[in-house]
């Protein structure tokens, strides 16, 4: 079965926005075994809008649609699919209803122009938007969804399960099975795993993420016994880069473990500023052992918070070992994580260059400090920073603990 | 003049890459006030290639193709179009003793199947690739580029001054304006500003962002004076609602007018855990202003760290009014900015339900305290307090200051 995507909005032709839209949408149909045949970035513009769907309908089965739902002028995307499948565009009263209470409980007066929202072909079905308002529609090979990510993430679920009982569809055609690496680049992982993809059938790719790099095998289910056994051999070249597989996350893997190992551990912050704090705490129910995180920016508050020494800032500044030590220290639970660096793109020099990095870790009493020198502007140090303190932790917990 | 951009690789279809080409093409061709009608992302699959060829050249003048002039057995693009203008592929010996030149000049050995790299149709002309192997080819209203970023940028720019003579374009650059506004529904900004919009060649949409909605108007440099204009009855509108234009961010506005009035800060979060200072944190040069961050997830630290009381945690809860207020005044810089709240999954109740956040705002002796009821999952929530946080402040000082 072979499927396009049409992403509807000027606003994606013109640089103002990255579409990540369409890689959500081809990974889940690529778990029904559909095929993108291809991808088409529209305007708002009705004629354009209407020759694009003419355009796929004659090469595909099925069209996905994003984009150009809303209450406004230039949301247009269900009135051409209308007009295309000759059909006038109707309003049931049950989803008018809904979307009236949607707007109580969010507390924004309903205007006539909202009604546009529950509009749809007559003999559309619609699929209900749980986190925003207009709901997504299907009606002759064409689904239509808003352009917001998350409210795309919500209904799609809804729409493929309906379509693929419609359509017969297996969901396990396709087995997908992630390896997650950080620390080693992609060229090295290719060598080491290369040989291993003899087999016919067993596609493979790299996938560059921020959290790490995915080596992403896919194949049918029958092939699952298969892929393990490489799953095996790869964990034996590489595995020291390895700290998680599928889901996982380099932060729901250092809770994991820190909630294993029943401690509770704090984090003190410098150049990070707050951010490995707030990646921690994005994972749901980190509150029983999450105690405190402090962004000690300051010197001040790196010696009123975390007692560390003011002779520790004035000798070897406050980007250094050692001060990367006493943070640690400065914190009274099981484990403490700190970072201190400069993440530019002022305040460099040649001996403590934009980049540098230091991370203290504390397990109990034992301390480990590494120095690292990132590239990249300011929020992307940063970010580096956040990924390697949590793999260091990942690797600490994993061997000594 | 109208514009079709086709992106070919079947890569860019299955969620391995992301494509920025296309925008930075995009951005070029605007310059010379051309529009992009469509966008369209293909397989290397010469069937699917030859048809997207046929649908763009109905409509639209130039084609631009990214992707496929490599030396491998995918790389068909050249092909393709040669067959499509019924031309045969031709090598020019001069291109070839270039093309050998640069293998020597890299020192890897050339190949019988890099030829492949300086074919073309017949008649069609060559642009220098200085950073890579395959020249950008055009012949009969199509341009193809490799697919590789660098070596775009670096041919681009040749095409389009040729394309540009030849055709008589001139640079009549495009003005693009944004407004950002923060608080305030889409359809509620369409209703106050629709009517504004009377000019021809002046065209507005509206972008959704996680810091709010922008505004933006588009037109020709030539109609600045008439967006400035419109810009100012905007403002008249809805300006309670506007915190910036442009590059303006909620983070970096609040900390511009901090500086102005040359107070520090510092946050305490409970349930933002760390975001709000790590959003304030990648504003570069805060450090000057930006005392310290406490991330008080426990009870406990919001007593040790903030001074909270322990009576007030007991009789009120940690998610209050009290707590918030607290908590700024257990800082001690010139501004306090607290948050508290459930961010969920788990530990909502009837009275105190998952979304609900306290944000508690201090300037000098002054506290201002606003309840919120945010929808979505954990990160959504606190995505929003954070920016809610950031945009009450931006009001506050506005005002008062």
């Amino acid at each position: 079965m072979k499927a396009a995507i049409i992403l509807v909005g000027t606003e994606l032709l013109n640089g103002a926005m990255v579409d990540t839209n369409s890689i959500y949408i081809a990974e889940q149909l690529n778990k029904y075994g559909i095929e993108i045949e291809f991808k088409l970035t529209v305007r708002d513009i009705k004629d354009e809008i209407y020759k694009t769907i003419d355009y796929c309908k004659k090469n595909v089965d099925l069209i996905i649609m994003s984009g150009g739902l809303g209450p406004t002028i230039d949301d247009i995307t269900k009135e051409v699919i209308a007009s295309y499948c000759g059909k006038k565009l109707i309003v049931e009263e049950e989803e008018l209803q809904i979307l009236k209470e949607k707007f109580v409980n969010v507390g924004i007066p309903f205007k006539n122009i909202n009604v546009k929202e529950v509009e749809k072909p007559e003999g559309a079905i619609s699929f209900r938007n749980d986190v925003g308002m207009a709901p997504a529609i299907y009606i002759n090979g064409i689904a239509a969804f808003p352009g917001v990510p998350r409210e795309l993430y919500n209904m799609f679920p809804k729409f493929i399960n309906w379509y693929a009982k419609e359509y017969d569809l297996l969901q396990d055609e396709i087995y997908i099975k992630d390896i997650i690496t950080y620390g080693i680049a992609e060229s090295l992982i290719d060598e080491a795993v290369r040989d291993l993809f003899t087999e016919n059938g067993i596609y493979y790719e790299f996938l560059v993420k921020d959290y790490g790099i995915l080596i992403r095998m896919q194949t049918t289910q029958s092939n699952k016994n298969k892929v393990e056994k490489i799953t095996k051999k790869i964990y034996n070249k590489i595995g020291e880069f390895i700290f998680g597989e599928d889901d996982d996350r380099l932060e729901t893997k250092a809770v994991e473990l820190l909630r294993r190992s029943q401690m509770n551990f704090s984090v003190a912050e410098s150049c990070t500023g707050g951010m490995l704090a707030s990646t921690l705490i994005g994972v749901p129910g980190v509150s029983d052992i999450f105690k405190e995180g402090i962004v000690s920016y300051s010197n001040e508050a790196k010696i009123k918070r975390l007692g560390v020494k003011k002779d520790t800032l004035d000798i070897y500044g406050a980007v250094s070992e050692q001060t990367a030590r006493e943070m640690v220290l400065g914190l009274k639970t099981d484990v403490a994580i700190s970072t201190t660096g400069i993440a530019g793109p002022d305040g460099g020099t040649k001996d403590k260059p934009v980049g540098l990095v230091y991370i203290g870790i504390r397990i109990k009493d034992k301390i480990y400090v590494e120095k690292r020198v990132f590239k990249g502007d300011r929020g992307r140090v940063r970010k580096k920073a956040v990924s390697q303190a949590l793999f260091s932790l990942i690797k600490i917990l994993n061997e000594d603990v």
